[in-house]
């Protein structure tokens, strides 16, 4: 593909639709995860936008999200104009998410530079990650879907990973493959190569280029794509949406697309990346005490070591007590193992499983 | 000393002016342990008139407590007639608080039947408790200052001891030392004689007999009790009380009195007593479930072994966590390992000498 020039205007899409249950009781359905202030005073969803900086206008700016929390939403983000929420009538991950804001970008401006951000992660060096959205955009003009690829400082097992392949000037790598979560021993081999990265969602690319891409991977979702784009702005729009959303796969953009097409390019991003994925995380995005003992909440510590502390309103006061996560909230206290942040699921099935717990989910 | 034939009418007197730290933060400078459920659904304070049963009428039941916690205390037994509630102008410990309720009882009676009890222990068996005080009645009655013995089941160091002496027919033995707080060595050893038991702090005695033991060990409380008997019913009355009440003594009765006179009987009292000196008790008083956790709250629990969990409103879950104790309170929450019970103090010390914390005692 030859470079063309093109408007170099971006276009972030904040996929805003999640509802974890691994920071229960924090997170609710009513209120997930990237709604909350995890790693910063404030909410993830709204630190993935600032910390674009000048990159892009409120007004160049889109969240997808669910229709039951498009209010909370908007309140973390008043900047963004209205007509840019976009509201899912289901949750059918982000293939779909990513189509229905094609939809409304591509009508403004068919070849625009879309960049796609999951809203429940953290970025510590927002300025080392403007600099590769910038290859990343420079690799999406000439034809390229690009990813950051996280370069690992760990064998993570929990994360999927990305090979790069040949050079692409000084802006990154074709895709070699993507990869599954490895085992233990392939982790640490990956890790020594210095070929893989770990897949932090986060895609830029031209809107004509993702469309020719549904087209080819998931033609139902072009097509669906395309038919609630012409209805936009007439007054069927909405039942046009309802009914076309409902015919996409509901499948990840990396499964649907990225892992098919042969246009993946992948920039390095040593970018403080963080999943902010269980209560642990909490420990490397907040401030630790000389005790290891990290405290979102008015504490009175005695002989405390390596605790995570959470609450808005009470006084925290601890004595003798290690390795813990205390979450305090308004209807429920969460006393557990930290070692066990990624078993709070069981306790939210269980929340699940019985009629009277239910208001605590 | 003869005996003689008296009016068996038991007056019992509360001794509700504790102010412990132990159970902070259930427990406030505002809120003493004795006002709180601890042992039951009811507070200590409630419990301790309520198992005497029929032993003595509301009309006959003295409660002492500190002026700012009077109307605390009347809510909790509203049955008992207001002139029976009788504050203490300072926290004097317990002979001036007996000396103030031998002024007003001594005045109806000068021979009355007196039983004094702590306010913030529980009692398992109130039958057994019944049975005892009868016996210390009689014993009473024939001139003793009579106490309850609890029977030791383990080799305790935490409290004081009684050690018997010479049989008072079938209703006990004469006092034969008091001993302070053995070490372990020496609480094995007076486990195994039977010879020695706990000093409960109970005690059974005629309102005269009192009155001339405190003439003989404590001279200025028994001038001050009498002032302070003269003037009941007459104007100047809060002032002699406040004025007399700074001249006793601020000791115990145990220390003043009982150590020191030659008509001390002991009863053996078997009645499930308990001191409830700190969270670690409430595994004792409370019911326990399969894995020896206390739930005093509504809790969701997985893999959870030995822990005390207090809540009033709040959902406490929690996960994979061992012998903690978790107080949730409105404005406070307290997690602790249970081992550390009683350094609880060690936090109530930290609040008093942060002022921004004072809030919180």
């Amino acid at each position: 593909m030859a470079p063309k020039k093109h408007d170099n205007t971006l276009f972030p899409v904040v996929m805003a639709g999640g509802s974890g249950t691994r920071f229960w009781p924090l997170s609710r359905h009513s209120f997930p995860k990237q709604f909350l202030p995890l790693a910063s005073s404030k909410a993830l969803l709204t630190e993935t936008l600032e910390r674009l900086g000048n990159m892009a206008l409120p007004k160049q700016c889109y969240v997808v999200c669910g229709k039951k929390h498009l209010s909370i939403a908007r309140k973390l983000l008043p900047k963004v104009p209205r007509g840019n929420w976009l509201a899912e009538p289901q949750a059918r991950n982000t293939a779909p998410a990513i189509a229905l804001a094609l939809a409304h970008i591509s009508k403004k401006n068919p070849e625009a530079l879309v960049a796609i951000f999951p809203a429940d992660h953290h970025v510590a060096n927002p300025k080392a990650l403007r600099v590769c959205l910038q290859k990343a955009m420079d690799l999406a003009q000439q034809g390229h879907i690009a990813t950051l690829g996280i370069i690992p400082h760990r064998p993570e097992t929990g994360f999927g990973y990305i090979r790069r392949g040949e050079a692409l000037g000084e802006e990154g790598y074709k895709v070699r493959a993507f990869v599954e979560k490895p085992d233990e021993e392939t982790a640490q081999k990956y890790l020594a190569s210095g070929e893989y990265f770990w897949n932090a969602g986060i895609f830029v690319f031209r809107a004509d280029v993702m469309l020719e891409a549904f087209g080819k991977h998931m033609p139902e979702v072009a097509q669906a794509l395309l038919r609630i784009r012409s209805a936009l702005g007439k007054t069927g729009a909405p039942k046009v949406l309802e009914r076309e959303f409902r015919k996409m796969t509901a499948t990840s953009i990396d499964f649907g697309v990225a892992e098919k097409a042969d246009n993946m390019a992948v920039v390095p991003a040593d970018i403080g990346w963080h999943d902010v994925g269980s209560f642990q995380a909490l420990e490397e995005v907040k401030p630790r005490d000389d005790n290891d003992n990290v405290s979102c909440a008015h504490t009175l510590l005695e002989e405390c070591k390596g605790n995570i502390f959470w609450s808005k309103k009470r006084l925290v006061a601890a004595l003798g007590v290690e390795n813990l996560v205390v979450v305090d909230t308004e209807d429920v206290l969460l006393v557990l193992d930290k070692r066990k942040c990624q078993n709070v699921r069981t306790l939210v099935e269980k929340l699940r499983q019985d009629k009277k717990l239910n208001p605590y989910l």
